[in-house]
């Protein structure tokens, strides 16, 4: 990134002030989150309440009946924003400390659009067992769990303990985040195209934490031709010393048996979905199909710039404020933890993620064009939108109550 | 308790409306603590300064330089309000959820009167080591240690070894806000009386965490004769079986070499200190010295009710906000905590505890009585004055910075 910022919005004739590092590290200062009380305490009579002795008969009768703890304290709709700083934004392994601004913004969003009481918990350690042992121990202080910036393949096994060892939601919103917005996107694309997601050839570079999880969602949206790539070209079942996850992929992906590169990977594909981190050659794109549909997701450098890509595709999206289309995860994850701790959900299944997708092409649906394949980050109607697709979901599922 | 809680200020001839358990359960509905951005996000530009990609920016930077993350996150100054759940209140080992709406009560206060912003964390283990572990772990994620209701003796291996472990304030609350708060009743109570606190001799009924740390900060404070009694009676060197605190105790105090129990320690006493939770034989008050002064601080039940100790004694106080005469650890945690973070403390002196014990009775101390041996609990005065006089204690034993 260069010294300017440009701001969110910036995409038509108008030009607001540039954002700049000094307004960025000021509005920095101290932080962005604070506690605040409910109620407050004004007098005597407030403190008798909120404090000894009134406090006790609370305490008490939560220890006569432990259920009460969800209606007498804040612990269970508190979301926890869980890191290790292995691999924030695209800064990679920085640690926890330096992960913290980024998840106290995301405690911002959360109370910003989906109403809910968030705090960041960052690790010294980045061994998965202990972070799996260190949220046991905490559990009865919050009431879900958003992992964030986890390195993979850690990030499948810590997800895959952390929901065997606890009783509610747990989202590594990396991947299934990202999966429900690229989803949606995809869905939203397809509308405005005409077309039927379930006969679309997609090709998704990258095999880390959003990769895989993308490959996921889409598979059980209906699409049959999922083809990834990692660093070293298409898996297929013929590569030697995958690990786990990427042997399932080969397993359950590339049903074509296909080998090789991008070039090999494009060719006739209708879906490129960039989730690599690497910039790649944009005469590869001119291998796709007609009305080719582009997503360069990585940030904040997309695999190709958006206006190079429109030469080759007919529907192009990033992750950036600064351009159309923009594939954020903000329009999901508020949502689908307001949605799964409202029906008391002990869990997050597949079909939540997926009524979550839904949820965020229908706010789009009757403005949808090239450059509004989904709505925007800042809609305030998403994540209310969401989170009652999600409860719904959670409903049907039978993992409430 | 029964079915009515006597509000605070309930004690002159006016007749507040009673709190009832209806009043208590409806302002503990949802808990008592929120989280808020503070600064709001109402636009792209927003958004774009507080999450990706301008902080990406700040991440960066705290990356190449840890000690930006003082600066750039709510961290540095964030208490974390730790409980196990093993001695809540009066109620004993009522568990971790259960101790929650203390816990929020106690961060409540934190904000209330030191401005600062506080979470609990409560702990589903009640092993010393693991609840070290889990704090180490989490460090990066806050700025100072209020342990709170964790039951004696494991409250004091588990704060020394806290103290070991971490490179910030520790303070387990039960011990020193109450020593630091008795101290400063009992000094007020001097000035009242015009005696010397170094020529009393005073009895200390209970040897948990709280009558422990108050033998030791008033031996700090030079008074020479603190004998201490636990429920087999006065604590000395000739009896078996003690535990390595009551041991030391043993060692320390009851220059006398006093044996036997109440009665026999409280013959020609000065001061009286109930910490014991066990309602006492009012006559054995007869026994002490002339111009007594008796603290009967259990919760929510004195040793003895202040209107028939004052039959004794000329200065009488207790825990509650009914009574004159409160002694309630809220004149002194959010101004040791606020104090020892604003001057950057790496941890909580005997110094600074003593500073701030001076400083409570400062602010009363235009207005004394024997009705009012320390200031109003909700005072606002007091933490400021406390804060200012535990910073310069910090700063005098060089563990700022």
């Amino acid at each position: 990134m260069d010294n300017q910022v440009r701001s969110a919005g910036d995409t038509g004739g108008a030009h607001p002030a540039p954002v700049t590092d000094e307004e960025i590290f000021e509005r920095h200062e101290g932080g962005k989150l604070a506690v605040a009380a409910t109620r407050p305490i004004s007098d005597p009579r407030d403190l008798a309440i909120a404090y000894t002795p009134g406090v006790a008969k609370v305490s008490r009768a939560i220890a006569e009946d432990a259920a009460k703890a969800k209606r007498y304290t804040w612990a269970d709709r508190l979301v926890v924003v869980v890191s290790d700083g292995t691999a924030v934004l695209g800064l990679g392994d920085i640690g926890a400390s330096a992960s913290l601004p980024v998840m106290e913004g995301k405690s911002v969003l959360f109370k910003t659009f989906g109403g809910l009481d968030s705090i960041p918990l960052v690790l010294d350690t980045t061994d998965v067992d202990e972070i799996v042992e260190t949220l046991v121990r905490l559990r009865p202080s919050y009431g879900a769990v958003n992992l964030e910036d986890i390195s993979a393949p850690r990030c499948f096994e810590l997800e895959d303990k952390l929901k065997q060892a606890l009783d509610c939601p747990v989202m590594h919103d990396d991947q299934h985040g990202t999966a429900i917005v690229t989803l949606a996107a995809l869905r939203g694309a397809n509308l405005v195209l005409g077309r039927d997601i379930a006969a679309e050839r997609v090709v998704i570079s990258g095999a880390g934490a959003a990769g895989v999880a993308c490959a996921k969602i889409l598979q059980a949206a209906g699409v049959a031709d999922v083809t990834v790539l990692d660093s070293r070209g298409i898996i297929h079942g013929g590569r030697d010393g995958l690990n786990p996850v990427k042997t399932e992929l080969a397993r359950t992906t590339n049903a074509a048996g296909l080998t090789g590169g991008l070039a090999e990977a494009l060719d006739g594909a209708d879906v490129f979905v960039g989730l690599s981190g690497a910039t790649i050659d944009e005469t590869l794109l001119g291998r796709m199909a007609d009305d080719a549909i582009v997503f360069a997701l990585s940030n904040p450098d997309p695999e190709v710039h958006p206006e190079v890509a429109a030469r080759y595709a007919s529907i192009v999206a990033t992750g950036r404020s600064d351009f159309p289309n923009q594939i954020n995860n903000v329009l999901a994850f508020p949502g689908v933890f307001r949605g799964a701790l409202d029906a008391g959900a002990r869990a997050i299944t597949e079909n939540m993620k997926l009524a979550a997708a839904d949820a965020i092409v229908a706010v789009a649906q009757d403005d949808l064009g090239p450059d509004r394949i989904v709505p925007s980050a800042l809609d305030p109607r998403v994540a209310i939108e969401v989170a009652a697709a999600v409860s719904k979901a959670a409903e049907a599922d039978g993992v409430t109550g």
